[in-house]
């Protein structure tokens, strides 16, 4: 039988997420889970993100999947957890954490996120942990950014009014000299342009998804996957369960992930 | 025993109604629910907003109260019934749409609410049915501003993007020549100088939790409370349940009701 890999969400942001994980593990089965009936967890409480995010866990841990992966910044800064009921969780505040450092030539790393997110300091703690054998510990910068995700739903993508506020959230971090940027939510991918214009093209914006697919990618190798696994027939399927579901978002999510063709989308009930 | 008022919304701008409905029923107990955990309503499917607001309902039918006001434009849209288990239920659309009718001139009202009140049409609805008899009828615009609920919290009030962002979405209703423009949301208050400007001074703006405090008003009145409760000692307590709760969200209470004081906040499950 194929690996299958549950992912979630708060919405179909983190589709961009599984976009990356389907271009590296493509024969593998996906389950994704966008909460979109509660989204945004970004503005909510510490104990009801974390509060959401078990109850999809838990879910997910009753189906023997064979990883979790929380494609979502705020949801994964609430779960500090590495298993779910022996299921291994991923999620993408480690390996952007590990990009940044990897990137940062002066050690001076910016964050963009939700609240939430930037109230948890969880990418500044994360860096500070893969530093600590480090001479110079590295300098870490947040900034909230809550109109990012309304401002992409609207799709005001490339906008005046879009590069008037990515100024105003960048420029404190550029004043402090960061020479990379963690993108900490899903959704701001979709505004990259804005972002990178309001920052300059010196510094270097990290997309976590991106470097969470690699990390992926290398943990199933390891795990050395028999043979038959790559040609089960019913590998490479992909799934969508959405808390609330509409046609606009069963269109947005098929847009999002295309080239690749989604199997099932469906309205599902936690 | 003081007549007890239940108002929900699905986050705290429903307290700016609140406030309307102190003004104009001090000595009536009131208990809030903000239904922060879930929010925003605005941007989810019929079934769910309704969905939602049927839990509030059925918890407030069991409290014995006077009558139940559902002070969010979005929710309001979603639920028809004029009471629930013998509760009488008031909205906000129909105090607003008679307003907007009483003020009109020209018979040309603009709305402005989220993209689920638009999408529900409940205000023009509600318009059409009210000048049934008369002999033109009025012409209804509606427009969705999606960005005003995240501008008026991230606290950008006086603010020349927020200005910008006004001036985008309510120029098309102002090439409409309306004269009238209903604020459809709760949090729009908040953003009133920034749409005034937008539009120019001649168009009148009509909020509609004042106009339904006074429709309230007239409804207790013609009920003829007895003098006991007027003079009752529990009369006049507010009681505000958050269902996600954070210390912030609570000033913030205390901040929109001032100078009104509030007895109790605190968090609670549905």
């Amino acid at each position: 039988m194929a690996k299958k890999i549950g992912v979630f969400d708060s919405g179909v942001g983190g589709l961009t997420v599984l976009k990356s994980l389907v271009s590296q593990l493509g024969h593998y089965d996906f389950v994704y889970i966008g909460d979109t009936a509660r989204l945004p967890y970004g503005t909510k409480s510490p104990e009801t993100i974390r509060a959401y995010s078990v109850q999809i866990l838990n879910y997910f841990a009753k189906k023997e999947l064979d990883a979790i992966v929380i494609a979502c910044n705020t949801a994964s800064s609430q779960i500090p957890e590495k298993e779910w009921n022996d299921t291994p969780i991923f999620n993408v505040i480690e390996p952007g954490a590990k990009l940044a450092l990897a990137k940062t030539i002066e050690n001076r790393i910016g964050v963009l996120g939700t609240r939430a997110l930037v109230n948890s300091n969880a990418y500044e703690r994360k860096i500070r942990d893969l530093s600590e054998s480090q001479n110079s510990q590295p300098l870490v910068f947040q900034q909230a950014c809550p109109l990012f995700v309304p401002l992409a739903e609207e799709g005001w993508i490339d906008d005046p009014i879009t590069n008037l506020i990515a100024y105003r959230y960048v420029q404190p971090l550029v004043l402090q000299k960061i020479d990379t940027l963690i993108l900490g939510c899903t959704h701001y991918p979709l505004l990259r342009n804005a972002i990178q214009k309001a920052c300059g093209n010196t510094i270097q914006l990290i997309e976590s998804g991106e470097a969470l697919a690699l990390e992926m990618k290398n943990y199933f190798e390891i795990m050395k996957p028999s043979s038959s696994e790559v040609e089960s027939p019913s590998a490479g399927k992909i799934e969508i369960l959405l808390t609330d579901y509409s046609e606009h978002l069963r269109l947005l999510c098929e847009q999002i992930l295309a080239p690749h063709i989604v199997d099932k989308i469906e309205s599902f009930s936690i």
